[in-house]
């Protein structure tokens, strides 16, 4: 059971109404169809009221010694279940158990009102339903939507426009972008600040100066600490849908498709566009002026130095088709093993 | 055209005038030369009365199409121009850029005034024509120059000394520190922290009191969220002119020389130092206790475990010299590709 | 001398005192032995009231030319020691030198107050002598232990719970986490938020409900900038006396053991689980669900994508046993050399 001093649980949930959320069947006809289950849990410490769920099969084992009540598997494992677990059968058992989890733990609105030690600029419009913590501080003309919640000691700059629905974390702070609906930004994120932009000239590096600004798409997630660069001239631009992870480096004029996902520690450098549902692994990083083709696959700690092709996964550093990449790693492995032997 | 919400353009500028802004020859007699210039533009979407710039070759084709009205070019592409483009030709078109643009979008000095919602403390010094906003905290005995902008919600620790013209972001954080003028600090960095001085002793990890500072000469210019350790008993220095990216690490006793650049997501361990101009990629490491001669350059994601002479470029966990590195990389392909075959 | 804007220096200590204070052994029987020594300071920059130390063997020049006072050295430098430097023999040195600077500089308790310009929630509970800073934000029900120090503009979640002598940076953030006592928490760390949990669902990425903590055991520090995601139903666990550095990135489920190094820039997935004692070099990667046996280390930019046993060094990306990977890494270098030559 969830920490009660940081979650209230709602439910309990009877079977059917689970399998409705879930979108998922329910296998058989299970004799203890009446029953409620009142919260979720992961495998190994779920009980006869508790709702878990089985995706990777590295937890097969937990999965056949669990004392879950009732589970959200996709239909090959079905057999592998223990005796007495009610299951809810579904291909995508994952964000099924998203769905029921979101059920029994409901994101609260946020208590609408602003803080007496936020400070609002002038001319800020603040939306109805909102949410303005301490300490934060919304710049002059800025543009918050509806049921926004602005945490605490954030700051939203000059001009800022945020759709409705959004979440901004304690301490992030957003210059010079428009925001879409429903965004999520997580703590301590920097979006909007100047691009590293230099001209190297006769007499030292001179700035460059960025003119162009941050534009988010509806629905996407920005992870704690990352950093996204405002533009040169054109924008950059993060498509509707994209999920980014914390510690995330996004320069300037960088396009990011719709849907991408994004894993902490990725770095992608200057004017780079990425088509959409592309996938970047953990500290992968993109040289600048690269086109990445959409539905690409991008190795956790890859150094891509080319463009990719739509649907191409590449691993390495440089990043080169993951097969060939595979295949040098066992070659030089295999030359090492003989030597040594 | 950039966003009136965020930016106000000045000009409009003469020809006669944008080359002196810019140090550029115009090419031949245009026809317009009496035209006048409203704003700058990248190549693709410029029109008749805005001014671009053509640096990477890469840009060649938007350069033939651009309808912009004059372009910043080198000698060598002049012919590649289509009919109509007024040419301002310099050997350094991206640095003329920076300069034109600075003129159309001058930096505004910030308005002076503390808000009533900082905190200033006793002692403290703040020149004149500062910016001091809402949430900003100023320490004891601080000293801040002339017309620096102190943004929402930044930390100045007690008895920090920063010069004249410097821009501290929302958010960031100073400790411990002696900053020069005209340095610009991005949102979320953080500057004179305790560096990570850990001694293994019997009883656990003995922690090593941390007693230098950082020390940052003038016109650095530090990324959003990049974390600067203070000295353990030497400084942490940042030489004049250095420019820093985004989620770099520079830990404690790091020495970073004039001019050079720094790319996002690099890190650097204790007491390594690198001489002027020197240049490292994006998520290169440096293990600590190295010596990195001036002008080398450190490819991206490279892993310096040895020092680097003056001048080399080197590239390759373990980092080897560029020509080496490409070598076992070109060798390690074919072998996959014929095994392949 | 540490510069006395940010420092205070206690002693003038003895000689009988200080070889308590460091558990060392004075050698011979000093001339000087009546002495008072009146700081610490770096080998080259030592004078005869001057107590430094010598750890790393990089640093024996500096050790022969220095003109220290006293040093703390191991048994096997003695001899090379320049004549009338008083020597305090212990196997440990650096540690012994964390002892002797904690005596010259203790860090002094935090002056007791809640600044008028914090906002402390209803129901939380501030133990005796804590000091919370202007700006800092206490949120509902939270509680925080004695003698803790909150700095300026630090955001302390509804119902977090901190023990006894924390830490927490200007800055940082703390949601949905219990953690022990004697935590020192950098700037602009962030702890608790989200973990990046999306299932891939057929109308796009599902949002994945995370309703665990974070978990962070005594003695504990945590690095500037740094992230660490709350549990997606189980915790995130960080045992106690692990030291992790800045810009780490520490996802939802992962358990970090007891007395662990994790370097600056490193990144772990979801559901990790890692041994006691176990080092982590700076920017290395580990992929998710992974076990790392107590004692293992893994090398700077290492990616690990398999579990390790204990004890055991990894190197390279993708990781193998140290000795493999530099022997691969020692043919290829081989046969670039030769095609070159």
């Amino acid at each position: 059971m969830a920490d009660p001093r940081f979650y209230s649980v709602a439910g309990p949930f009877g079977l059917e109404k689970l399998a409705a959320i879930a979108k998922a069947e329910i296998a058989g006809t299970p004799a203890n169809r009446g029953a409620d289950y009142r919260d979720v849990a992961p495998l190994s410490r779920a009980g006869p009221t508790d709702v878990s769920f089985l995706d990777n099969r590295r937890y097969l084992p937990d999965f056949k010694a669990s004392r879950a009540g009732a589970c959200l598997v996709a239909p090959d494992v079905v057999k592998a279940a223990p005796n007495g677990m009610v299951l809810l059968v579904t291909r995508e058992p994952y964000a099924a158990y998203a769905r029921v989890a979101a059920a029994f733990y409901p994101r609260p609105a946020p208590r609408p009102g602003t803080d007496t030690r936020a400070a609002v600029g002038p001319d800020a419009k603040i939306g109805e339903g909102c949410r303005i913590d301490a300490g934060a501080v919304i710049g002059v003309h800025a543009e918050i939507g509806r049921r926004c919640h602005v945490a605490a000691n954030a700051v939203v700059g000059d001009g800022v426009v945020v759709g409705d629905d959004c979440y901004i974390g304690p301490g992030a702070s957003l210059a010079y972008c428009v925001v879409g609906s429903r965004v999520i930004i997580h703590a301590g994120a920097r979006i909007g600040q100047d691009g590293f932009g230099f001209a190297p000239g006769s007499g030292g590096h001179v700035k460059v100066p960025q003119l162009g600004r941050v534009v988010i798409g509806d629905d996407v997630e920005i992870g704690a600490n990352t950093t996204i660069d405002r533009g040169a001239g054109p924008d950059t631009i993060v498509g509707a849908g994209t999920k980014i992870d914390n510690l995330v480096q996004i320069a300037h004029n960088v396009e990011l498709g719709r849907g991408c996902i994004v894993v902490a520690q990725v770095g992608i450098s200057g004017s780079t566009k990425i088509g959409d549902f592309v996938m970047l692994g953990g500290q992968a990083g993109l040289t600048g002026h690269l086109t990445i083709g959409g539905g690409a696959k991008i190795a956790a700690q890859a150094g891509v130095m080319r463009d990719i092709e739509p649907g191409v996964t590449v691993g390495g550093s440089p990043a080169v088709p993951m097969r060939e990449w595979l295949k040098g790693v066992a070659i030089v492995a295999r030359m090492a093993r003989k030597e040594g032997g």
